[in-house]
């Protein structure tokens, strides 16, 4: 067979995750690099099983001969029980995305939604004012996105969720984890004079994606001395990237967390180091091929 | 990622499969043919699981989306019961060593043993006499060889063994399977006799390894009107086969069986006709690899 250097078996285990393009963005890279790559989705809708079995599916992938998993909804928590280390971050954050699994079985998680979105915000919005942050979102991706902020040294991070329970909850533990930032928590009422005040804004909730069109809010409240952070990547060019340009912020697009999370996990799986513009460039023509897909799909019905 | 029809993950599961060539066979074909073909050895002895967790390792391979297994000792017959369907043949003969998994997880088992040495017996030895041939073990691979012998139209089979009883029963079974046929049980002892009287000769045994040097009987015995069929492939050119061929016998050394076998695997996989000349011209470059690399470290030694 080929050696375990010259070969990657690498999976994505979580809930609907058969049209994820990170399988795609890893195997041209790995092709790119000469490597015989392979990354298969492992969908736990499709399979029937519940999220308590990716303990049992991690296992199972090291048994039979994976290097690495992705880990996404709703498992990131719940794998960090079955690994036999975890790497600070992803412990503190209490979240693993990523696990490499070592030629003698054992696995080690990563967090790389923290890393990725940690990456691309400071290579994509170099410079940007971080004395008052508002964060729209606190669920999973949200804590990770979070957590890189104020790793990347955000004084004041104002963290807005529907669920007022949840933001707090959020705040509460990154304060304790960060305690030289101030921590909060905000309302959805209070937005316009959080944003008054605030240098930039970061979007973690799904609004914007096809299924639940819109802005998060309402985009005349930001200014050109706003930055706009969007996760969102279907579509690239969500309503609010679309209407902060516009309005003449800097924007940051959701395309360069999924990016960078791909990035940072093809580096940990293999130690080599990918081509981070080639993988953008690779998920930029995926995301176009899709659009082209459902266009005809659309025009075709 | 890559579609179904663009990448194909196959494994082989049994006991000290890491040597195996099968793999890297099988990986080289698959470049040749542009796909994304990744195959990996499953060895029970190094992850310490028993035989019998073969059914579990079918189950998971088909979760973590592998296309195919190749099954070796000692779980060809084990495997059968956690199979949804077997092909006749490999039912017949009760060993499985090719398990196709669907997209919707659905296995298929075939034998691709018996397939392959009858190709490589058909190619390799076109036009042998059939009236009567001796066969020397019987094995799990010897099982599959004299099934795949009175598939050809053999007419009298005698199969001989250190173990009487193991002999008895094998003829016993394959009369039932082939009542067209005779198919008795011979004893070592009677060898000479059986041997004056028979057209060929197949070798089933480890004899002629490195670890069991020798040849499994007097080639004396040997004239120019024998064909002289070995299994072993460990090296190619047995003591056997290198006496038979200088006797002036026609000879199949045991890399046709192997790479037979490998060749059927591939087609059943992937649906693509593999190049069998090709398939077996990387397997003699990998065993002259290994040999290389066996006589540098013996040289370090």
């Amino acid at each position: 067979m080929s050696l375990p250097t010259e070969s990657y078996l690498i999976g994505l285990i979580g809930d609907g995750v058969t049209p994820s393009l990170t399988p795609a963005m890893h195997e041209r890279e790995g092709a790119a690099h000469g490597l015989l790559y392979l990354y298969r989705p492992i969908d736990l809708s499709v399979l029937g099983l519940p999220p308590e079995s990716v303990g049992e599916l991690v296992r199972a992938a090291g048994n039979l001969g994976f290097n690495g998993l992705n880990i996404t909804h709703p498992c990131k928590q719940l794998v960090i029980g079955h690994l036999d280390e975890v790497d600070e971050n992803a412990a503190r954050l209490g979240a693993v995305n990523t696990v490499v699994i070592g030629t003698d079985g054992r696995t080690v998680g990563h967090n790389t939604d923290f890393s990725g979105f940690l990456t691309a915000f400071r290579t994509g919005l170099p410079d940007a004012a971080l004395g008052h942050v508002v964060q729209l979102g606190a669920g999973g991706a949200g804590s990770a996105v979070a957590y890189a902020l104020l790793t990347a040294g955000v004084g004041h991070l104002t963290i807005v969720d529907i669920d007022p329970a949840r933001a707090e909850g959020r705040a509460s533990e990154l304060s304790a984890l960060f305690p030289g930032a101030s921590v909060t928590a905000g309302t959805t009422a209070a937005l316009a004079s959080l944003l008054a005040e605030a240098d930039g804004v970061v979007h973690c909730t799904p609004v914007g994606m096809a299924a639940h069109p819109g802005t998060p809010f309402d985009t005349a409240l930001l200014t050109p001395r706003h930055w706009v952070a969007d996760i969102v990547y279907r579509p690239i060019e969500t309503q609010l990237v679309r209407e902060a340009r516009a309005l003449g912020c800097r924007v940051l697009d959701g395309g360069r967390m999924a990016v960078g999370q791909a990035v940072d996990a093809f580096r940990i799986f293999t130690g080599l180091e990918p081509d981070a513009e080639r993988m953008r460039a690779h998920f930029l023509g995926l995301i176009e091929e899709e659009n082209r897909r459902e266009a005809l799909a659309a025009g075709a019905a």
